[in-house]
C-alpha cells in the first residue's frame, strides 16, 4: 500500500504535461520539438551533471588526464537493410560521427543487440559483418557487447545500440556554444540522402538509379578539417534526425546567435529533390548520416573548404550560410528570389524510425 | 542483382549451423549454451580484437595511461516494475556491477531508451528517476543518452541500454583466466533472489513477504574487498543470466581448472528455495543482480570474508567452494549426503527476459 502510494506520488511529480502527453508518442523520439521537450524536462534535470548539461552529441569526460568523449545511440531503423547501408553499419557510423562532432578520434565501440525471436540467423550475420566492416573502415575496434532476445511480437527484428569512446584532440574545444557571429557554416555535400533512401524503400518509389543513404564514418574527414584549421573550427554537428534545420536551430539556441542560410547554396541531388516533392518533405528536415555542419571562423573558412574538398567524403563541400547577431536562437533561410523565412525546429514526427 | 548475390554469398558464410538454427531463438539471449555459441561463433571472431577476446564482463582499455574498463548491457526485463527494483535501477546496477567485476570504479554511465509508442509518460518518469537514484547511490553520473520511439506493437514498453566506463584500480588484474588451484570461491549472500522475484510476479505466486530482487550496485562492496585483499583477488563475476552455475562454468573453462562446490554451503533463503521447487527451477541457474563470486588466494580468504561481511551488502558472505586441478573446465557440486554431480552450463533458455 505504502509502496503504491510512493509510486503514485512520484508519478504525479512528472515534469511533462501529462494532460497533453499522457503517453509517449513517436514524435518524442523523432529529433524535433517533442524530443527536445522530453530531454529538457525529464532527462537533463533528473540526471543533472555538467557533462550532460552541455547538450552535445557526446559527453566530455576527463579521466586521469585523458580527454575523453563518450556518445551513445540506439538504432531502430526500418527497413533494416536499405540502399547504401543497413542497421549495423548505421549504428557504427552514427556513433563514430557523434564522437567526431566532439573533435574526438574513436578509441573503442561497444554494441548491444535486442533481437526479436525469429530473426533469420543469416540476417544477424550480415548485420554483424556489416558492423565490423564499418568499424574497421573507421579504424575502431568493437570491444564488448551484449545480446538480448525478446519474444516474438515484442520487438521488430533487431535494435542495435552502440556506445563510443573517443579521445579529444589536444587544443580543441568543439561546442555548440562556441558559434560566433561571422562564423561561416559549411557542409560536406548534398543533404537529405539518408532519409530519402529509407523513405523510398518504404514507399516503393522507383528511380533510374536508387537514392543511396550517405551513411559514412566522418572521423577521417573531421580529422583532416581539424588538421587544417584547428581551433578555428568552433562547432561540428551531424544533421541526423530532424535534419539540417533542427541541428542549426539547436546550435543557434545554445549559442544565442542567429543563423542565416542561403537557399541557393544548399546542395541537394536532383533525385532527392524530386523524391522530397513526391513525398511532401522539406529536405531541410530530412535526416543525413554522412554529413557534417562545420562552423568555422571566417578567416579560416576558405582553408576549411579546401581541406574538406580534398577528402573523398567532402568533394562537394560548400558554404551554406553564416552566423549573425540578428534573431538570436533563430535560423532564417534566404531564398533565391530574395525572400526569407524562419526555418523552425521540426515539430512532431516527420520520418519515424529513420535511424 | 550483383548486390543480392553478394548478400546471399555472405549469408551462406554464416558460422552458425543454419540448418539447426535458421532463426534466432529466445535461448540465444538466455546466458546459457546457445548464447555462448552465438558469442563464440559470430561475435568474437568477427569483431576480433584483444579486448573482446578476453571474454570478460567488460573490456579493458588503456587510453593515454588511464586503465579503463568498459561494459555495455541491454535490459529487456519483464515486468518492468518488480519487487526490489525496476528496469531503470536494474540497468544501472547491472552495468556498474560489470565494471566492478573488472576491479573498476565507475566513472560515467550512458543510457539509451527504445520506447514503444504508448508507454505511459508517468512510467517513463518513474524509470528515469529510479535510474538516477541508482546512479547516485553508486556515485556515478549519467553523462549522455539517446531516446528512440518505435511504433505500437514493435517493442514492449521500454528497453533500456546502459554503457559504463570505469577506472581500474592500480595494481589490480582481475580476470577469469587467473582462477588458480587452491583459490577459495566466496559469495556475498543468498542466491537466486532476482530471478525468483521476477518469476513470482509473472506466475502470480503469493508469499507472506514477497521475494525481492537483490538488485544492487556492488562497486562499494568490491572496493572494500580490494582494499582488504588487493591482488589476492583473482576473479570477480556477478552471476546474472544463467546463475551461479553458468558463471562458474565460464570461469572454469577460461582458466582450464575445476571448481568444487559444497552444496550445503550455498546460501538460499527459504522462500526462494520454496519458489524454486514450485516453479521447477534449480536455484544454481537462477539470475542474481546483487551477488558477486570472488575467487581469492587461500591465504587471504579469511580476510576477504571479513571484508565482505563488514559491508552492508556482504553480511551473509560465505565460502562455497574452491578451485581444484581435477576436471578442468568442469564445476562439480558435492551434496550433503556425500554424492557429487557435474553442474553444467545452462542449456537452452530457463528464464527469458530476466534482465
Amino acid at each position: 500500500m505504502t509502496e503504491i502510494r510512493a509510486a503514485d506520488i512520484l508519478a504525479a511529480s512528472c515534469p511533462m504535461p501529462i494532460a497533453d502527453y499522457p503517453r509517449v508518442l513517436l514524435a518524442h523520439g523523432g529529433g524535433g520539438r517533442l524530443s527536445q521537450m522530453l530531454i529538457e524536462r525529464v532527462f537533463t534535470p533528473t540526471f543533472a551533471n555538467p557533462a550532460l548539461a552541455a547538450l552535445h552529441d557526446g559527453a566530455r569526460l576527463d579521466v586521469r588526464g585523458a580527454r575523453l568523449a563518450v556518445s551513445t545511440d540506439s538504432f531502430v531503423v526500418s527497413p533494416r537493410f536499405f540502399p547504401g547501408g543497413d542497421i549495423g553499419s548505421l549504428a557504427v557510423h552514427g556513433t563514430v560521427n557523434d564522437l567526431a562532432m566532439c573533435g574526438a578520434a574513436p578509441v573503442a565501440l561497444t554494441c548491444g543487440f535486442v533481437i526479436e525471436e525469429g530473426l533469420p540467423m543469416d540476417e544477424l550475420w550480415r548485420i554483424v559483418r556489416s558492423m565490423q566492416d564499418a568499424a574497421a573502415g573507421a579504424g575502431v575496434p568493437i570491444v564488448t557487447g551484449d545480446t538480448k532476445v525478446v519474444d516474438r511480437g515484442k520487438g521488430d527484428g533487431i535494435f542495435v545500440h552502440t556506445t563510443g569512446i573517443g579521445l579529444v584532440r589536444d587544443g580543441i574545444e568543439i561546442s555548440p556554444a562556441r558559434a560566433a557571429v561571422g562564423d561561416r557554416v559549411l557542409i560536406n555535400g548534398p543533404i537529405a540522402q539518408h532519409g530519402i533512401a529509407i523513405m523510398s524503400v518504404r514507399e516503393g518509389l522507383e528511380f533510374d538509379s536508387p537514392v543511396e543513404s550517405d551513411s559514412a564514418a566522418l572521423n577521417g574527414l573531421v580529422g583532416a578539417l581539424l588538421d587544417a584549421c584547428g581551433d578555428a573550427v568552433h562547432v561540428l554537428r551531424d544533421p541526423t534526425r530532424g535534419g539540417v534545420s533542427s541541428a542549426l536551430n539547436e546550435i543557434a539556441q545554445a549559442a544565442r546567435v542567429g543563423v542565416r542560410l542561403e537557399e541557393s547554396a544548399i546542395p541537394i541531388a536532383e533525385p532527392v529533390r524530386g523524391a522530397c516533392e513526391i513525398l511532401g518533405l522539406d529536405p531541410l528536415y530530412v535526416a543525413n548520416e554522412g554529413k557534417v555542419l562545420a562552423f568555422v571562423a571566417p578567416e579560416r573558412a576558405a582553408a576549411a573548404l579546401a581541406a574538406l574538398r580534398a577528402h573523398p567524403l567532402g568533394r562537394e563541400a560548400v558554404e551554406i550560410g553564416e552566423v549573425v547577431a540578428e534573431g538570436p536562437g533563430r535560423v532564417v533561410l534566404h531564398s533565391r528570389i530574395g525572400g526569407s523565412r524562419v526555418v523552425d525546429m521540426l515539430s512532431g514526427e516527420q520520418l519515424p524510425r529513420i535511424c
